[in-house]
């Protein structure tokens, strides 16, 4: 049997993946910040840790999958953090979505503990991760990944290496929501020209998913842009935010200019700034429409 | 046998059709202004036309694929233009990608003499278009589009149907190339922000186009910008200004704001300032490089 | 006493000139496409002319203010328009904001007739042109600017010579406009800056205009945006739109990106789109406010 | 005789302040992380002092104008800083342009001393600073203002009083330096526009300043703008990304979009990354010339 492994931060993401493990065979220990979160995963079996730390075994593996630098920080390098509850051997597989220049002081503050940080952020929305179908951008020492990716292939459905630099996968990452969120907010402005040009917005989807964008990314957002159905949260439009925060200050360290990240970046001020936080991060199409006069 | 088309406009596009379609048994007229293009195709069977008028036979069909809309009012309306030409009967295949305001005018024109106007402007690059493998945004008459359908079905993979109005090929038209010019930009964007912090272009490119992003249009836009060969004009940068000129003008008259269409049309704009005009439409990715330092 | 002039548009921009000329001495014969705007000056002793040539003896001085590139063409090159009208020795004085492509063709239209086109665009709002304390931005041959200087001091405070081309005072105009426009959208923003955090907008505003922005066109500006009254029209919304599309026309032509152009632009469209075309153009820091989740 | 006043950081705002406080009889105790710079003030009479502490007396006032936020929390809270060494009933004048955030944390550090934090950030480049002429925008404790106040006034030509909140005057300068780096942009903007269009860049900018930019602000940079002088360092190109980098903080954690201001930091970023952080902020205008194919 597969090793007891603690799974830290059960947001959409994180749940999704701890019902996928226990699926899977895998025992869990399980933390989050609000404890009620857990209850559905002890039902089934997994073990709740009262802290951070006691989701760590001496030697183990211990997952995070938690909102942002601060989170990660505290439950890393906290008083109950993992860094030094892993100790000697142990492996920090770190999935959120986080800076690059915070991965760079775990990997430093690890290592100082004889411990290993892994990182492994995904691709995938929390339906890819309930089924296993995320992938992972993984990079740090190779030890680490060669014993962690029986854990990793439970959990996607393939791994892109990136090389030992810890901070590559979170850069891997950062670029791929860049990437997508760009896409997000050009595939909302291409539907409104569209549809103010006398196109229906599934008519218009339907010829570009049918065409040059026959790719799965594009058809499930085009699906949700084109009904215009943004309430059904996958990926947090505060999350969102957040992401493109860490990409324009990680474009800045590197003294890159990149205006497609500065609208979309405005596109979820704006939305946040009208409580739209909660949302899906589609829903930065609504101020799309709403500049052109609809809705 | 299939009837004889005329086919007015040999750039890249055009000459890529006519190959096509003479390989497949149709017999052509052709015309251009410059008429040396056509000496290859004469070689091969097809008959030169000295003016459009005199590639369009009364009540047949004739195709254009011209660079902008002057060059196709002066074709169709000129004084050996194919509207009078055509007269009864005729239909006038319209590929360009021209403004939707001209396609009313032309339209309007034909319906005066009896002919029809059916707007069929493509989605594909040359390779495309010389496979047959174009896709095809059709709008118009009913029954024009019915007897165009084998000569549309000589030229593209699949036609999509957006109605009677004639405008409306045209929109979709300016839609796909609004979507893929924007593309470009996001795509040149994410590969300077990795490599800038140190993941190579292809690393890059690899990573989103074996997770997230695996569709035709990514590959290929992603293997020229990964590594940066801009000199093979298969999208002309020229051509893509007057596209997104024509963009911005539509969006603009429907009151649509669409800032993504800004940014390449600036970034287009300086590219053809710096006498780059003659590269593919990937070149914007050298103002991209060179505004973060390199190159 | 001064010869009678022919007055052609009567807007609020021109028909603030006419009171101005009327009295200053000057006789006047009016034209304006809607009639009813012309009884005002009637009563103080103004000729009604029933067309544009009717404006115009032959000639004589012939002054236009008119809405956009399309009413200039009208009035001028129409069949009742002052290119005939005017004859040998007329002078245009053309004092709209039109696009120098359109001053090129209409110079040389004149100068076919033997009469001249004088560039005479304005800085200044209604009330500036009741006070004859407009700007004018003079281009053309030196003869005619000389000829219409006692004219021209009536209307404004000074003028400011481009030279011999008749596209320079055009493009000066466009090119002020475009700094005034571009400095409500930023003067705007920074009011919303302040405001969000913590500083009204009054007193941000005499902040800047007691220290580093002593100037009229800031106090103007200013006092309007901080107290956020948008509903005196001195400068209608949809012709700043009319204005921006202009200048960037002009700026493509000359293959020049201006992205603070665009940035006024699409907030002028999403205006307009959202029915605020006839509010000043200061209206423009109601999108700016909204898309920070005030108002 | 007026008290000995500290004086920490000798850029080239500090050391103009200090030449002119030294001018007006002021004695002064001065620290610089580089030693080297105090050497002029020496031979003038001034006390060196060989930590922050050192240049703060018990009860006195101390002056900071130092070039970040980090600098400023070094020599305040730092080992040798000058929160301790002020102690009960001291001043902080800092004349900084730093975040609002780093003034709520060290306001509060301060009053847990007994002393005080007077934010008082300046208007005006070094020639202003040592002519005595920068405006001052001061908010903090009344009392504290009132006892500053003639060294102010030396400073100074005027101050503006945003009222007790110490972040006040630190928003207050962010929202002054975006109108004015978002100025340089639009200005530079607007004379590559005339200049691709005919008018040189000298004849623009007469019109504009001698009509409706009446203003020195406008006299100032249109002149360096004009003649392309962007060598005489008066305000670090480096320096102004940093301001842009807090105003786009302030607005992101006050949920405001500020467009203007990114086209001013991707603009500053592009130039930083070409090598220009240590020309004048007006060089962001080769940028825009670049792109316009000038240069």
């Amino acid at each position: 049997m597969a090793e007891t492994v603690g799974l830290i931060g059960l947001g959409s993401m994180g749940l999704s993946m701890a019902h996928n493990l226990l699926n899977k065979g895998f025992a869990l220990r399980v933390y989050n910040r609000t404890p009620d979160k857990a209850s559905e995963l002890i039902a089934r079996g997994a073990q709740e840790a009262a802290t951070p730390a006691a989701a760590a075994a001496p030697g183990g593996i211990v997952i995070s999958m938690v909102a942002n630098d601060a989170a990660l920080e505290t439950v890393t390098l906290g008083d109950q953090g993992v860094a030094t509850a892993l100790g000697s051997g142990g492996i920090h597989v770190s999935m959120s979505t986080v800076s690059p220049q915070l991965a760079r002081r775990l990997a430093d503050a690890h290592r100082e503990h004889g411990s290993h940080y892994l990182a492994a952020p995904v691709l995938g929305r929390p339906a890819a991760a309930a089924a296993g179908k995320l992938f992972i951008l993984l990079s740090g020492p190779a030890a680490a990944k060669q014993r962690a990716m029986p854990l990793l292939m439970a959990l996607g459905q393939a791994t892109r290496d990136l090389g030992d630099d810890p901070t590559q996968g979170h850069v891997a990452k950062l670029a791929a929501n860049f990437m997508i969120l760009s896409l997000v907010e050009v595939y909302a402005e291409v539907l409104t020209f569209a549809q103010k040009n006398g196109i229906g917005r599934q008519d218009m989807m339907q010829v570009l998913t049918g065409t040059i964008l026959d790719a799965p990314l594009f058809r499930l957002y085009g699906e949700l842009l084109a009904r215009e159905d943004y309430t059904t949260p996958g990926f947090r439009l505060a999350l969102g935010l957040k992401d493109v925060e860490l990409i324009l200050a990680t474009g800045a360290i590197a003294r890159t200019p990149i205006p497609a990240a500065d609208l979309v970046h405005n596109r979820l001020l704006a939305a946040v700034a009208r409580d739209r936080g909660e949302l899906d991060v589609t829903a930065l199409a609504l101020g799309v429409s709403e500049d052109a006069g609809l809705r």
